[in-house]
């Protein structure tokens, strides 16, 4: 048995907070256009939209970041994998600076049980060093200094030298795998 | 010769960021009494002031890290390093949410040759993996991944098991003979 818990790093746009639900919504809203997830398939995502400069609007826009919707299961599976990993929010705020104070208020109210110290704002990520990162972009994972655990999205879903999660159903299921493996090796 | 750069994580705050020169100063400011450097040696910084719950508000006082004075030589010490080195800012702002923005600013003000790829925002900096870390506090120092450097404090001026630099020109200094070492030993 290991002392330490391992460490997971989990990105939030787009693994935690649903990035593509609040720009289809809000693109609708303003535009009167209907954007489907299946057009968002392999580009990045102001290519999904007829006017691109919109969407870098919009993630400059106060409110974005705060009120980005949760992906569905995040809160439940993140509090199961606290049992047993230390949980690290990893994010890649600081290209939005303005986003800063939004994201940490964002995780107050959906993820409270995350302490403070745990929370990781960023540029770029190659200096986290952590067991296991869970992120939608290849920048990131190709260059993460652990297991890289690539969240689906649409800009990401032609890439395959990584292993994908679909759901945070099947984070929960890899996870468990893990704990199942690592437990049949320590008999 | 090595492709890839060694990399330099630096605190932010008692390193670059000079904020016992701001507390001395607001507490002379509000209280009329001048607490002197010497007065702040072997205490944590709240202790050292009569009243240590002023200290607590103006850490969450808005304009408090924005405002803070920068390190003497630290601007050109960090430029010149930054040649030889990938250097990170990293600093434990989510302790104080409010000052994420501020901070973000007061590097732009600052050192606007840092770019936002190169900041980092977080609570414990465990996870952080550089091959230097410049910090006054131990409780970074004691469980980072490379090499801990002291930057010399008021509340750190007991400890005595890691090497402390006591201002930016002998932080220049010892990279110059780490870098000087490097190539006798490279030849």
């Amino acid at each position: 048995m290991k002392n330490k818990k391992e460490t997971i790093a989990i990105d939030m746009d787009g693994v935690i907070a649903d990035v593509e639900a609040q720009l289809i919504a809000w693109y609708h809203r303003d535009h009167g256009i209907l954007i489907s997830r299946e057009d968002m398939i392999g580009k990045p995502e102001p290519d999904a939209f007829p006017n691109k400069e919109v969407i870098f609007e919009y993630l400059q826009t106060p409110g974005f970041f705060r009120t980005l919707p949760v992906m569905p299961g995040a809160i439940e599976v993140v509090q199961e994998l606290m049992k047993d990993y230390d949980v690290y929010i990893v994010t890649a705020a600081m290209e939005f600076p303005l986003s800063l104070y939004e994201k940490y208020q964002w995780l107050q109210e959906h993820f409270p049980f995350i302490s403070w110290k745990n929370i990781i704002m960023c540029g770029d990520k190659s200096v986290i060093d952590t067991d296991y990162l869970i992120d939608d972009h290849i920048k990131n994972l190709d260059f993460c200094k652990g297991r890289p655990i690539m969240f689906n999205a649409g800009h990401n879903s032609n890439i395959d030298h990584h292993q994908r999660v679909n759901t945070w159903g099947e984070v929960r299921t890899l996870f468990n795998d893990i704990r199942n493996l690592s437990k049949s090796e320590a008999v």
